[in-house]
């Protein structure tokens, strides 16, 4: 079977290909979607992948991912990329000066949907800790700032960054797992 | 004619009321519906008035109000609401130290849409300066942080607050004289 995944990131092409290898064929589509504002990621995938499938006549596949910061009540959360723009890595380390809970998680919501069928959802999550300064060039968005569990190291710290990332493969084998089962 | 208010807020029912008297008759309709994500609040307005109008087959008007910090980019804007119930006031204080460019505006967006047309939208602006400290324990959102144009004190501190606000009355005002010239 072929998935097409809407985004325009060749990154996240590579590695949702890889995971789906064998399973599934995925092509990117080109196209613009409008999201829905909603606290709850996997909501916000789900009407998305609905209205594109729908739209295209052909199994969609979406994936958006946020960094979720404990002491702030998950903030920035689903907004993470809109807010980075406006407020960057600064914005979040002035905001956690003097609070000792650096808890974090970063957290992937993939939809999928065939159309003529329910939307389905699977979230990745990945917990980590939120470093007291930025380090590290790789990667993108909040890696500088994103200590993964069990490393002392920034994600943007680490070369193979795109592959050592957990959250968004642990949503897309999630996805494995239910396209195995149909 | 009647125009119905998708709101959940008695203040701003009273508030459309009062400036759509002898226009229009203004009955508040309670629904839930979910807003897109933009950087854009006209945009967002547009496609709720639109979605909601042909739902219901009625004339419909949404309102929505954000603050935004010249300084930080726009932030918080659209997602004014969520954000606040994330990090607060004091986290925009604390995202504002050492910070001397204090400018911002609040910004209402009204959106308004009759069945088998396309909407219109209408942009209040009301400019002023983000104090340093908390004051005041009238209305809401970032009102004990924001002292309007020509003032010198917070809109919280304000008896009154929802007679003296100008940003959404002049969104308002503008969708008066677009029925108006209908």
């Amino acid at each position: 079977m072929k998935i097409y995944f809407a985004t325009h990131n060749p990154g996240k092409v590579r590695e949702f290909k890889e995971i789906l290898n064998g399973i599934a064929e995925v092509e990117p589509i080109d196209v613009e979607y409008t999201e829905i504002q909603s606290d709850d990621p996997q909501q916000v995938a789900r009407v998305s992948a609905k209205e594109l499938a729908e739209q295209y006549q052909k199994p969609i596949v979406v994936e958006d991912s946020g960094l979720f910061i404990d002491a702030l009540n998950g903030f920035p959360g689903v907004y993470s990329a809109p807010i980075h723009k406006q407020i960057g890595l600064s914005g979040i380390l002035k905001l956690m000066e003097g609070i000792s809970d650096r808890t974090c998680s970063y957290r992937s919501a993939v939809g999928y949907c065939s159309p003529g069928s329910d939307a389905v959802t699977f979230l990745g999550i990945e917990r980590g800790t939120l470093a007291t300064q930025e380090s590290g060039s790789h990667g993108f968005g909040h890696d500088p700032l994103f200590i993964p569990e069990g490393s002392s190291q920034t994600y943007a710290q680490m070369e193979d960054v795109s592959k050592v990332k957990q959250f968004r493969r642990r949503a897309v084998e999630q996805l494995v797992e239910w396209l195995k089962s149909k």
